[in-house]
């Protein structure tokens, strides 16, 4: 049970600071005196960083997660047992979901909530002209989410293998997420998170529910893609290792 | 007795170095050639970097509060005893309040000292429009005081636990102070430490002391509540083991 | 075998991050809300991040060179055995390559591609004015990239000495790239790696080709400068150590 | 002599990628799709990773100071013989020198070379109004480059006792730099280190050169200050140990 509170109050911490940090501090309008907010390298430090520290928070409890790719790609990876992996996306759904209402509480607070462009209330997206006048296909974000989280996967096998330094895995696996945001934010406000999508699509609907699939297929693939490129060609001998 | 000079020091560079990031640093006013400051990105980067360099400075030390809020927070969570609360409450009010003097006289030489806009001498502040048209209202300000702080208190107890890497804590911990500045600057030039709020107030005086309260609550509360959220649902066993 | 697939994968991450970051998310025409891109601090963070991550994850396996000129300076050094350099090398070009390739079909995927301006598609240059009406000459880029190369090399040799706190090489070898991009982008777009210079010309040809060989030759030049500096002048005794 | 290479070699990349990122990258015309450099928060950066990187790299052979006020403190501290003051302060200054002799050279490469403007090369300064309309006065200079050093060598002092987590103080160190940049290039470019002072003012001679005494008084008077305040306030029991 305590390993499904750690995965709720992650998850919870995931959307909160990732999504929160877009939606409260990317974007102030640029002043006399030069003010501005974190732009995009903010966000994309402000979603690394609430990995690294629920990792080191939380991962001894429940091996931090966080998000259902990973789950799938640590089971496909040999890393993660297949029994466990029912409740702990249900404890990720409901901690991104609980994130979500209390990011779109906040945002009540201050009376200006407009949903209807594409990429309100950080959803992902796909074939819409967000931050340029062009705008990437499905295909080009499909590629770019199942790429990512392969990789993402590959990195968490690395650093959570026995030969490894495992006391930083953390760092690795957090700073991961945000190379991975300072990638593709202006791709698809990235996702590589099934669980991140879906909270932020429930509350804005239309669109962005209508084009969620792909941010489940393309990172769960992904996810076990990565585990299984890491278990047959990387890994030094087959074996199970509990991961950090 | 060392471990209230600790806390002393320790608090004056949070406030020296956080809060004069932002005094000195956040705002150039953008030329031909691009010059530009650190934005409220540097501001996060630095507020998480005066707890990290401290942690590792002092916190073997005095345990590495420089926060009323966590030191509640840990005495919730059975890690800190009631009787050194008070003491090290006012190391941390002292040395915020030298460290704003020392602001102030740094400022002076500039010959410029304008304190009626609210935010001002990076003052805490809600309901009031500082880097938007739009404002956040104080309910909105104390979910988010009150949610960062609880967080903050589940990551300083998670990672100083006996099961954790607890060498890496002044990472994780410094790195959440950023996040949690990341996320929340323009809500409330983010506290989540009544001692800062306290020490910006007295000089600003006004708005700025009749909005105190809130910078005390909040992150108190919340302090408390991350505290016992940790001890009862995420730790392990029941135990005391020293914070690092 | 799997040293080489680990080189395949760290040195595509190399370049899918790195040229990545620079190619989708560094520029983002500001608007009236002040969103901004990642701007050339966030590439230069990508770039030793994905060194960072790798370094971790298939560091252990392979050693974690990912660039020519690294295994090149760490032969001259005495840390890597000569029959291993074809291969590795080998192995490092294919996996830029093929981060190229998908790099090349995302882009596609936005229906905008043109390679006609100097430094396109993250080619490195010099003696073009990418980011400045005046340009950086041949002589200065190549005293740039020589330097960079062997100071490079010297952390690296440095900081995986038996003598030093080897687990933390990672960190300062991420960061290392990290701070070589801070100081060089805007004179050559920074290479220090063979692998990443040829990755990108090849698909931009022109003079993206014609300017290759000064990215093969100063990073090359400059590693075997740097292994052979820290061997002779601050290597505590002579001595085989394994790199990580 | 090992030491003074490390320490030369390691000052020189102090003084080249911090000055050189300042000098490089720091400012780029925003143009219509968004570009721009590394702001002052990436010249920041660039000075901590300076000292992160050398001090795993080099600091088991020298102590790593790479900073006359450094070697003060930590003689005054305790933990440095006078015997190896001078000598240290030699080697620092020549590498400082060199490295900024190529960074001359690189600027030359790019045909443009003005040093008439306050601040030019990347050189320290006080009431002059480099960043803004507004200077600040010598006084103000003075008490932030006393303060910030101070402080620097309680972090130094700390983070390298021999109660502490020794094997992180190269990152606490490194980004305590970081910080302090954050906080005061506005106010002076930043020095806290003479050496790093002394090596732009010679190139650019003039008001730099009349400026300099401060930033070799300042820092070292503050260096002094902070390692007696570790030693006498801060330290468990007074002890030599091994500077990291």
């Amino acid at each position: 049970m305590k390993k499904l509170f750690a995965e709720f109050f992650g998850t919870f911490w995931l959307v909160f600071g990732g999504c929160g940090s877009a939606l409260f501090a990317s974007q102030i309008a640029p002043s006399a005196n030069g003010q501005m907010g974190i732009l995009l390298i903010g966000v994309s430090l402000a979603f690394g960083l609430t990995v690294l520290t629920m990792a080191y928070a939380v991962g001894p409890i429940s091996g931090g997660h966080f998000n259902p790719a990973v789950s799938f790609g640590l089971m496909a990876g040999g890393r993660f047992p297949v029994r466990e992996l029912v409740p702990y996306i249900i404890a990720q759904c409901l901690g991104a979901i609980a994130a979500a209402g209390a990011l779109y509480i906040i945002l009540h607070g201050s009376g200006s909530i407009d949903f209807s462009a594409p990429g309100a209330f950080a959803t992902n997206f796909y074939d819409a002209p967000v931050y340029f006048e062009k705008s990437y296909s499905m295909g080009a974000a499909f590629l770019t989410e199942f790429l990512l989280t392969a990789f993402f996967l590959i990195i968490i096998m690395g650093t959570t293998d026995r030969h490894s330094n495992g006391k930083f895995a953390g760092i690795a696996i957090g700073l991961a997420l945000t190379l991975i945001h300072l990638i593709s934010i202006p791709i698809t406000n990235t996702s590589v998170n099934p669980a991140r999508s879906l909270s932020q699509a429930i509350f804005v609907q239309g669109n962005a529910l209508s084009q969620l699939w792909l941010f489940w297929a393309a990172p769960i693939l992904g996810g076990i893609s990565g585990g299984l490129i890491y278990k047959f060609l990387l890994q030094k001998e087959h074996e199970i290792s509990e991961s950090v």
